[in-house]
């Protein structure tokens, strides 16, 4: 078993024992990896000594949270849970994964994320190359689905990925009107096979075939309070900002803020009727300076554009942090005036494979584009 | 004739020649006095030098302008002026009166008002002394006008004087909530014996009857255009902070903000469906950052309070600039237990009638109030 698939596998396990964004964990994953902090687990020894970092102050909390993982580590048998969630449809994404979005290894926080699942057709890394989150109130008003059909739609149209948390109200609203112009992402709060809330189950099938369903947990996880608050955090972190479109006083909305604040993500509210309950929460974060007031689709572009890697082109080569060596090579050798497959080819000094795996990937995120004269750049200006 | 009463005829009678807010007439009078501006008004004379300050670098608009108010001078008869003015129920306030608002003389701006005409029960400096301007569309929603009768409500029940623009739409729905619970300043366009628009004529009626309606035009000068940009600009004069309630792309109301900028008042404005063309002007100042996110009294409050000379009560003796040497000698001879009027004149060395006239000042200004001990300060804390 070769090295990262052996660590992959560890990390997949640990997320049926941990709960996710655990710093400590995240320590012991980044200095020991994962394998041999499993292998402690299961043989219930002590965990092994941070030297890289300071080790937890309360240490007596964190041990008993080792005992705890190390108690639930019997129970995991990894090849039934990769079989189980295979049979779902559901692949696992491990840091240093082509899959794994670059986004969560920027500091700070992204470390946090061990591990993902991912069930549907998208590529995520891809899929969150140019990627909004837009979440707000379960208990939205018709006035709050509205809007966030129309920012997801229209973002949707414009090559951008709608992020959002699967759930009732805002959250169906925008995956649904995403889906009829491009692609959406749901960062789910349990397991990809479980299907909560019920009566999303057709529209999570409709998501997995036009983007990706993610979570952090293992399949057959039921969904418990505090996950949600979890969920919102991933969200967050998968993209360059997320709008509030309407949330309560107390909505579990608001807390994406204190993510997207710790995150360096723009965080961006709707304003709504001052006389609308579900409207409150937007304009606290509006108040307070939290959040940017954003009335549209143009509004959010220009929020999200400066911070969107994917949207400097036209100007010198960026560096694209996000894509992979051979991707970047590709991208670098499209000109504006169009090519052929095999020209960019040989202009890139990758294969032909390599190049036709790359253009695929550079065209679903925008950044060339088939034309009659061939693999382009588009025309700056547009994003 | 005394010199006082000689300026303040003389700038009554440019009110009748000048377009308000000309920042060379303001250093004119400032220099060389308004009698003998109008005296070489009149007499057809070139303006006297400014020796104070820069002369407009572009002289020969500035001497056509001259022209102008000389050409248009001859036809002013001061004591029909006056007098018509009188039959109207209408009095000239000019700087340096008992009754001119103290705000007026701040810089910066301040001084291109050159003199006020005022109808109404109410003692305008002292209606302005805690003030705040609620303006919006004239084509208002329902929402707008449900929003703008909550705050001018609210504000009024809270001592606050609310100064709107007397148009229909936001600026009537204010006027009468205000008077439902407190004062109100209209500031018009146009002549105060004009009643325009027509249909608030019975509103101008009760708001003379609650405050006062303001203009810098003399009797029976009916409103153009570019008076109702001007008149923005006074109700920020007048005021310490402005909401904007509801505000198309292109409302006059928006122009209130360049004033508040310059005029350093702080600007509010609150936000509405963003589905809704008559808050897309208020969204664009949420988004820019000229205007402060409001969604109710308490949030206007708050953005006032500080900037509120008369705020501060409570702590030690605050330097009111904008009362008299009496009345602020009264009012600190004012405790918190209580005492009778004959007891506070003896404390402050003024006499019985003045004590008696800053105490109906004070009290009305919400600094004093009368309590079963007598005329105390209120507990500290209310506002």
């Amino acid at each position: 078993m070769g090295g990262h698939e052996e660590e992959a596998r560890a990390r997949a396990c640990l997320t049926a024992v941990v709960r996710p964004g655990d710093p400590w964990l995240g320590a012991l994953l980044a200095e020991h990896g994962a394998a041999r902090v499993w292998a402690a687990l299961r043989a219930r020894e002590a965990p092994p000594p941070l030297e890289t970092e300071e080790d937890p102050t309360d240490e007596e909390r964190a041990l008993q949270r080792w005992r705890g993982w190390a108690h639930k580590s019997l129970a995991v048998d990894a090849d039934a849970l990769l079989a189980r969630s295979a049979e779902a449809g559901v692949r696992f994404v491990a840091p240093g994964d082509p899959e794994w979005p670059g986004r969560l290894d920027e500091r700070p926080g992204g470390r946090d994320c061990h591990g993902l699942w991912v069930r549907g057709h998208g590529d995520l890394r891809n899929l969150c190359l140019r990627s909004v989150g837009i979440v707000g109130a379960r208990a939205a008003s018709p006035y709050g689905e509205y809007v966030a059909s129309e920012l997801a739609h229209g973002l949707a149209e414009r090559s951008f990925t709608v992020v959002s948390g699967g759930a009732y109200g805002i959250d169906g609203a925008a995956h649904r009107a995403a889906m009829t112009t491009g692609r959406t992402v749901a960062v789910l709060a349990c397991g990809l096979d479980v299907d909560y809330p019920r009566g999303h189950a057709g529209l999570f099938t409709e998501v997995a075939r036009h983007g990706a369903l993610v979570s952090e947990r293992p399949v057959g996880r039921t969904p418990r309070a505090p996950d949600f608050l979890i969920r919102n955090r991933l969200i967050a972190a998968l993209t360059s900002g997320t709008v509030v479109v309407e949330a309560g006083r107390r909505s579990g909305a608001l807390n994406t803020a204190a993510h997207a604040d710790e995150l360096h993500r723009v965080l961006m509210a709707v304003p709504g009727p001052v006389t609308s309950a579900t409207s409150v929460g937007c304009h606290r974060l509006l108040k307070e300076g939290r959040a940017v007031c954003v009335t549209g689709v143009d509004d959010v572009v220009e929020q999200i554009a400066p911070l969107d890697e994917l949207s400097t082109m036209g100007g010198p080569l960026p560096v694209h942090t996000d894509l992979s060596a051979e991707t970047a090579r590709v991208l670098a050798a499209v000109g504006t005036r169009g090519a052929g497959t095999a020209g960019v080819a040989r202009a890139s000094g990758e294969g032909l494979e390599q190049t036709m795996r790359s253009l695929g990937l550079l065209a679903a995120a925008g950044l060339v584009e088939r034309s009659p004269t061939g693999w382009r750049r588009p025309p700056s200006g547009r994003s």
